[in-house]
């Protein structure tokens, strides 16, 4: 596990019933967030609170699953040690350049989300008018969908670690997990899966599948149509409007996916 | 429940395991996501994707958490109708009245976060100058504390109804639910949560404690100091931010309260 992804400190245990509370002193693992500020060209386009580790990733990720490449190639992501940060925060912000290929990215007023990523812009009509249907996409067997949580969940150092992280998974038809990253944020999960993808050339992804620790909502579907996934599964449940987005992207939205069950919302 | 919280749709209900996948069409309620644009005496603060309902005490809770108050008192909260939105988004906008009082909100530059709220401009020492350290609070016992997530499980309709929504809830020192609000998304559920004890008068909440269903973030920590709650309780893990926060603020920060059992991590 890489340094500085989690921390340990000292806990007090405490158990109820049947008398007085019981408390011990216990160290204990958390779970690191600190934020990062993305800028595209030199452009600022965001900052997000996120698990320090797979940075240039993250930054790529979300700069492709929000539109703003617009088509143009990522030539480098570096830190940006030059932009008067102090040392502490010199890796807490990250360039990704396109050699001004990309264009200006336009600051969005603030948005808070409920789930983050893309929001106030946020309609299924207007990703229409930036994303096309998905189409040429490799079916993904229901057995090899249900099975996500299980294979996945083997592979997470970081919740062995302090029970509480999200991840986020591609996958292939045959059940093969080809990326795996975890963080506080579940947006920040699929960002980074689909910045390696990237930098990998394997985008889109049409012959994969998308797994996601926590629940579907909008966002989380509109990044994996950005980035052409055949499905989204996820453990817990979708919203509505999630829902509604995969069904406009034509991509296969399962939820609820535990124990080889699930629900196919799309 | 309120109308149009939740929504009903058909899903394939699958199973695996033992040939082939079993599949039926089942009904199943989702909850429903649909975005908030709030305003501040006319000026735009922020768009959030949130669950519908409470949208006044949202709308005012967000400005109050965020420091957009800076003291002044709400006068008003009111569906923009008028704002040259369709039919169909005027209650997509609300605008939180002061008369003026509060200072002109600057829009930040969009900050996605890992759990939402106040970020970009996120770090301690930026709440530091905000926010003094907390005092006269009331100590609120370790078992009122452990007890508080089957206390307010049991007052969960939109969970009970789709299996998967935040809940935050006030609870006095005797183990009392004063307010207990669910959403999408958590700090959207705590943001209804201290607007609705900012128009009852009971801020700063130092008498009472804040549960939150899911985990225990920065911006959680951060909203519960604005509102001044004695202790947060939190189903799931800290961050090592929320840990930093808790004891900056001086408030109590447990997590992982289960069963009876929890950590206590300030």
């Amino acid at each position: 596990m890489a340094r500085g992804r989690s921390a340990k400190i000292l806990v007090q245990h405490v158990e109820t019933g049947g008398g007085a509370p019981r408390v011990t002193r216990q160290p204990d693992e958390v779970i690191v967030e600190e934020p990062l500020e993305i800028h595209l060209d030199g452009h600022l386009v965001t900052t997000t609170m996120r698990t320090p580790g797979d940075d240039f990733e993250l930054a790529a990720g979300l700069c492709f699953t929000d539109g703003l490449l617009a088509g143009a190639g990522v030539t480098g992501c570096r830190y940006c040690g030059d932009c008067g940060s102090a040392m502490d925060t010199e890796f807490n912000v990250v360039t990704v350049e396109t050699g001004g290929q990309a264009p200006t990215p336009t600051p969005r007023v603030a948005t808070t989300t409920s789930s983050c990523g893309l929001c106030g812009s946020a309609s299924i009509d207007s990703l229409r008018q930036r994303l096309r249907p998905l189409h040429d996409l490799t079916p993904i067997a229901f057995d090899v969908l249900a099975a996500a949580p299980a294979r996945t969940r083997k592979a997470q150092p970081l919740f062995d670690a302090t029970g509480a992280v999200h991840a986020a998974a591609a996958f292939t038809a045959d059940g093969e997990t080809l990326v795996l990253r975890e963080d506080i944020g579940r947006h920040n999960a699929v960002d980074k899966v689909v910045g390696r993808l990237l930098f990998d050339g394997r985008l889109p992804a049409n012959d994969l599948g998308l797994y996601i620790s926590g629940r579907a909502s909008f966002e989380i579907v509109q990044k994996a149509w950005a980035a052409g996934f055949a499905a989204v599964v996820a453990v817990s449940a979708p919203s509505n409007l999630a829902v509604e987005t995969a069904r406009a992207a034509g991509l296969t939205l399962a939820g609820f996916a535990r124990d080889g069950r699930m629900n196919v919302y799309s």
